[in-house]
C-alpha cells in the first residue's frame, strides 16, 4: 500500500518517478489562464490567516461545504475565521474523492510543510501551523508566486481596464515574473445581460469614443485591442455558452445592435447572431496581430436566484451546459479559415462529453503555423480533476497529437493554486509510465522525458510567443 | 486469479474486504424505490418454481433473452417454465459482462445456498435445487424481504391508488418490514397520452370531486397528497422524458388543458408547458410537506410498436433518450429555489452523459437544510452495473460530497432483487479501497468505516425521515 | 515491465495469452466493411515503396502529421517520398497513445518483419528495410490481402457502379478470397448536395430508366438493388448525419423532390422528409430481400473550406457530430419494425456519448431472427483505438449481448489495415482476461474460446450470410 500523498503521489511506476523527479518537477509554470488580481500581485499583499487565503473567494470549497449540508454563515457568512477552518476542515476529511482533497492537501504539503491530514481532528493544529507561516517571511502573494516556480502569469482583463497594475508590475524590475493581460471581452459581446448599455459607456470613455453602431463598437474595439497590445497582451478569452455558427447579413447584425441600444431585449437567436458577428470581427483581429484565442463554453452560470441576490457571481452556483453542438463550433472555425482569419485557438468545454467532438475539431484545422495551432484546453474547472484530467489526456492522444499540447494553467483566483501544476505533471507522468509498463510505448526515457517536459513547459512558451519581462 | 464470486467478490483489497465485511454487510436494507406489490407483500405470496419468481415479471432478462435470438414462446410465451429456464441458463451462461450474469449468481448463492455456475450445463440441477428451496419454510414474499435484511420498502403508487395493501401492512404487527407507499402521479401530467381522460374520471372519483379546470385538478391531487401523507408517504417520483423549463401564463395551462378535455391534443411544447405548470405546483407541495422529490428522465418508452401491442409497457422495449437540457434542469429547480419550493431533490438520468451535468446543478442548490439536499440517484436501470455505478460514484466523488450520498435502491419487481444492495456496497468498497491502496486518501479507518455505513444506510435514514413501523 | 509490443502485446494475463494465441490469432477475416478498391485488388498492384502504400490515402496519418506541425508537402504535396516517410516516422515516434503509433507498428511486423520501434532515429534504416520487402514476391495487393488470413472482404459501392471488377474477381478462381459488393446509395439520397440532379443523371443511365419523380428514383434503385444482388451483394451502408425520423405525406415528399429537380434547394427539415422517405424505402427493400443495413451517423465532414477546395473529400478535415437524438433513431427503427421492414441493422456513431443509447435501442428490436439481430458496430473511425473499442465492448456487455457480436472491420482503403483485427481480438482477449482474473467471470475456457472465436469469425460468417466465392 502506498503512503497517502508522499513524495511518490500518483506516481505509480518507476517510469513515472523518473519522469516527474527528474523532469517534470524542475520545469518553471507558466500560468497562461487566471483570474489573479493584477493589483493584489503588485501590492504584494498578505493574509491575516489561512481562513482569509483558502477560504476567502474559492467557491470550489463553499459548494463543498454547501454540499456537506454546512451553514452559510461558515461559508460565506460571518462566522469568525476560526470556526470557518474547523468547518471546511471536519468536510475536507470526509471529501473522500474529491478534488479538494487532493488540492488542499498539496497546498498544505507545499506551502506549510504540513505532511499529515487535515481533517476534524487535526484542524486546530494545522490552523496554527499555517497561520504562523503566513506570519513568515515570503509569505505574500509575489512570495507565494515565487516559491511556486512561476515564470509567467496571464491575467483575465476587460477592455475597458486601464490595465495600470500590468504597468506598474511590468515597470518593477524587484519582481522576476512576467505578468501578462488577457482579453476578455464577454461584456461587450452579452448584448442580453442587463447591464450592457451602461457597459457600452463604459467602453466608449476607455476607447475615447461614441458608440453608436456596431461599426463604432468595433473601432472601440480595436482602439482597446491596441491598448491590451501596446501591454504585451496576445492572448484573448471568451465565456460562451456554445461556440455558435449563425452568419446573417451585416444589416440584421446592425439592426439588433441599435435596438438594443434602445431596450429593446434581443431573441436568442438575434444574441447569437450577434454573438457571431462580434465573434468572428474579434478573432479577425487575434489572427492579424499573432494573438491566441481561447474559447470557455458548456457552462450555465448562477443557476440559483436565491443565492444570486445574496452573493452574486462566481460563488459556487454554476454548472454543466450540456447543449453545445460541435456542428456550429465546426462550421465557426471554417468559416475563419475560409477567410484566412482563423487564429491559434484553444477549445474548452465544461461537459466532458464534447472531450472528442473537440479533439476531433482540432484536426480538421492544424497546420504548419504551429504544433497544434489548435488546443483543446486542459480539463477546465468542473473537470479539473483525476479522472476528468486523465480522459482528457487519453482522448486528446486517441485523437490528435498529445506532445504538442500546451499543458496545465490553473484557472484560480488563489495564490496558492499553483500545486495544480503539479497535480497535472503527476497524472501526465503516471499515464506515460502505465503505457510504458503495459508495453503500449517503447521505455525511450530520451523521448518520454522531452514530451514530458515539452506539455510541462516548452509547448507553452513556444505556442504563446509570450514578451518576456526578462 | 480470484475465484468467480466467492465471498470476496469485487474486494480486490484488504481494505475493501474489512469495509465491506465488517461495515457494509451488515447494514440493513432502506429501499427507498422500488415496484414491489404491496398486495403480494401482504398476502406473503409463494412460487411455484424458480422461473415464476426469476422470469415472469423481469424485462431486464427478457431482453437479455432475445439479444441471444431465443425465441419469445421461451420468454413471455407458453413454453413450459422448466424450457424458460434452461433458455435463461443458456443465455446466461454466455452473457460475460453483463450484470445479470452477476445478479443472477448473487441471487442464486443468497436466497439458494449455491455456489456454482449457472449455464446450460448446470441448469438441471438449479432447477431442481431453487425449486426445492422455494417449498421450504421462509420462501415466501414476506421470508425473501426478511432474509434479506430489509428495514424500509418505498413502492411506487398512483393518486388513484387506495392503498388499502398499504394499510393493512402497517396493520400487521407480524411483519416488522416499514412498507411505505410513494408518490407516482405521471397519469395526472401526461395530457398527451390517450388516455388521459379516462383517467382524470378515476381521479375525480379517488377525490371526491369534479376536475373542469386546471385549478379543480390542484385540489384533486392536493386532496390525494394528504391522503398518501395520511399513510405516511413522504415520497414522490416522476418519470419524465427531461426536466422542462417551460413557464407560460396560468391562462395558458388552462387552455391547453381544456383544449385537451375537448380531445384536442396538445403540440409538444403545449406538453411541456403543461408538464412545467404541474411540476411547480407538484414541486411546491412535496416541499411544503416535508415529502423528497425523485425526478427520473432520459428514457424513450415502448420503443417497439409491435411488442407494444403484443405485450404492453415494461416489457422491455425502452431505451435511452439523449435529449435532455441540462440549462432546463437547472432552470427548473431555479424557478422553485426562487419561489422558497424546492424540495429535497433526488435526480436521475438513464443517459450517464448527464452524470456531471447532474453532479454541477446539485451544488448549485445545496444548503444546510439536509446532507446533500440535492441528490444524484444511484445508476439507474440500465446504468446499474458495474462500470455504470463505478461511474455515477467517481463523478459524485469528483464533483461533489460522496460521504453525503444516500445511496442504493432497487428500482425491482423481485423478490429476490436485494442482492443489487450488495452489489453496490462491494463496489462501493472496491472504489474505496482502491483509493487507499494507491494513496490517494489516507488509509484512516474510522473514518472510512463511518462513510460507508452512511451510504450503506445511514444517510438514507436520515434524508428520507420515513416513518418508522416499529 | 512489459516489452514495447511483443507477441504478448495487450495480453497481460494468462487467459488473455491462451484466448489470443489459442483461439482469435487463428481465426480467418471477414472485413465487412472497407473502402478498398476491387479494381486495386483485381489488378493486383505492387507499390513503389512504403510510401506509396502506407501514406498514399491514409487521412489517419495525414492528421496527425497536421497536428505535429508538419507542412503540407511532406503530407500531400510534392516532397520527395522518402522524405515524407521520414517526416511521418519521426511524428509517429512521439505520438504516444495514438493509435497509429500501435497500427503503423503492428504492421511493421507483420507484413515487414520489423520488430523495433519507428522513430527519426530508425527511420532510414526501416525505409529501406521495407522497400526491399515491397519488392519481393507476395507484396501485391492481392498477396497482403492473403498473407493476412481474410476470407471476405466487402468494398463500398455506389449504386451507379457497374461492378465489372467484381465481376472479374468473382470469374478468376486463382484468388480464393470471397470480394464482394455492398450498396451505399448516399448520393442518391443526399438532396441538398450541389451535384444531386447531376448524380441523378448518372443513376438514370445505370437503370435505364427516367427519373421526374420519386416513385421513379425508386425504381430506379430497385433495379440496381436486383443488379447488386445478382453480384451476390448482401449489404448495404449509409453515411447519415443522424438517423431521422421526419414522416410526411407522399405528396410532400414528390414535392420536394421535384423542387429540387428544378434546382430548388431543400432546407434542412425538408432534406429530412426526403431522406426519412427514402430510408424508409430502401430498409424496407433490405428487408426483403434479406439484406443488412448499416447505418453510419454522427460524422461533420469537409469542416475546412481551404482544404476542401484543395484536396477534395476523405483528406483528413472531418469531425464528431454529437446532435444525433437518439428518439429519432429508436421512432425510426420503430416505424420499420411495425411495417414489418426492418432488416438486420448494425448501427455505427462516430460520438462515443452515444454508445448506451445505442446499445439500449438494439434491446427494443431484438427477436429470434438472429442472434444479436440489431449490432453496434465496432468502434468506428475516430473511435478505433484502445479505450474506444474497450469502452464499446464493455458498454455492449453491460447492456446488450456481447456474445452475438459481429465484430471487427477495418473501414480501411489500404491493403495493410487488416492488423486493426489483430489490434482488436487482442483489446477483446485481454478484457475477458481480465475479466477473469478478477472472478468477474468463470474460468470456464471452454465457453471463453467459443465466445471469442464467435466474436472473431463465426458470429459474422453466420449474420451476414454471405455467399462464398469456395
Amino acid at each position: 500500500m502506498r503512503a497517502f500523498m508522499d513524495q511518490d503521489f500518483l506516481l505509480n511506476t518507476e517510469c513515472a518517478r523518473e519522469l516527474y523527479h527528474e523532469v517534470a518537477e524542475k520545469c518553471p509554470i507558466i500560468d497562461y489562464h487566471c483570474h489573479l488580481s493584477p493589483r493584489e500581485i503588485y501590492m504584494d499583499i498578505r493574509y491575516d490567516n489561512i481562513t482569509q487565503v483558502w477560504l476567502g473567494g474559492d467557491h470550489y470549497k463553499w459548494r463543498l461545504m454547501r454540499s456537506a449540508g454546512v451553514e452559510e454563515k461558515y461559508i460565506t457568512g460571518n462566522a469568525p475565521d476560526e470556526e470557518k477552518f474547523l468547518k471546511y476542515a471536519e468536510v475536507l476529511g470526509n471529501s473522500i474523492g474529491n478534488p479538494l482533497h487532493h488540492w488542499s492537501h498539496l497546498e498544505l504539503r507545499r506551502f506549510f510543510g504540513y505532511d499529515g491530514i487535515l481533517n476534524a481532528k487535526t484542524a486546530p493544529e494545522v490552523w496554527k501551523l499555517a497561520n504562523e507561516k503566513l506570519r513568515s517571511p515570503g509569505y505574500t502573494s509575489r512570495g507565494l508566486i515565487q516559491m511556486s516556480h512561476v515564470d509567467t502569469i496571464c491575467t483575465t482583463d476587460d477592455p475597458v481596464d486601464d490595465l495600470i497594475w500590468h504597468e506598474k508590475l511590468a515597470a518593477d524590475s524587484s519582481f522576476p515574473v512576467t505578468v501578462l493581460p488577457a482579453w476578455r471581452p464577454d461584456k461587450a459581446i452579452d448584448l442580453d445581460k442587463l447591464s450592457y448599455v451602461d457597459y457600452l459607456r463604459e467602453l466608449e470613455k476607455a476607447a475615447g469614443m461614441k458608440i453608436a453602431s456596431v461599426s463604432d463598437l468595433k473601432e472601440a474595439l480595436k482602439r482597446r485591442l491596441d491598448f491590451f497590445a501596446a501591454h504585451n497582451c496576445s492572448l484573448s478569452d471568451h465565456g460562451l455558452d456554445y461556440v455558435m455558427y449563425a452568419p446573417a447579413p451585416e444589416e440584421e447584425v446592425e439592426r439588433i445592435f441599435k435596438a438594443r441600444l434602445e431596450n429593446v431585449m434581443p431573441t436568442p437567436q438575434e444574441s447569437a447572431v450577434f454573438r457571431f458577428a462580434c465573434m468572428t470581427f474579434l478573432a479577425g483581429e487575434y489572427h492579424d496581430r499573432g494573438w491566441v484565442m481561447q474559447l470557455h463554453y458548456g457552462c450555465r452560470r448562477n443557476n440559483n436566484p436565491v443565492t444570486f441576490r445574496d452573493l452574486g457571481p462566481d460563488t459556487g452556483f454554476d454548472c454543466v451546459d450540456n447543449t453545445a453542438p460541435s456542428t456550429q463550433t465546426a462550421a465557426f472555425m471554417g468559416a475563419l479559415e475560409d477567410m484566412g482569419k482563423l487564429p491559434r485557438t484553444i477549445l474548452y468545454s465544461l461537459n466532458t462529453c464534447d472531450n472528442a467532438a473537440i479533439d476531433t475539431i482540432l484536426g480538421c484545422f492544424q497546420n504548419s503555423e504551429a504544433v497544434g495551432r489548435i488546443q483543446h484546453g486542459s480539463a477546465w474547472w468542473f473537470n479539473d480533476h483525476f479522472d476528468g484530467m486523465t480522459d482528457h489526456l487519453r482522448s486528446l492522444a486517441s485523437l490528435g497529437y498529445l506532445a504538442g499540447f500546451v499543458g496545465m494553467l490553473t484557472d484560480s483566483r488563489s495564490f496558492l493554486s499553483y500545486p495544480r501544476h503539479e497535480y497535472f505533471r503527476r497524472i501526465l507522468c503516471r499515464l506515460f509510465g502505465e503505457w510504458v509498463e503495459q508495453g503500449f510505448y517503447p521505455d525511450d526515457m530520451e523521448t518520454l522525458k522531452k514530451i514530458v517536459a515539452d506539455i510541462s513547459y516548452n509547448n507553452a512558451r513556444n505556442y504563446f510567443r509570450f514578451a518576456r519581462k526578462n
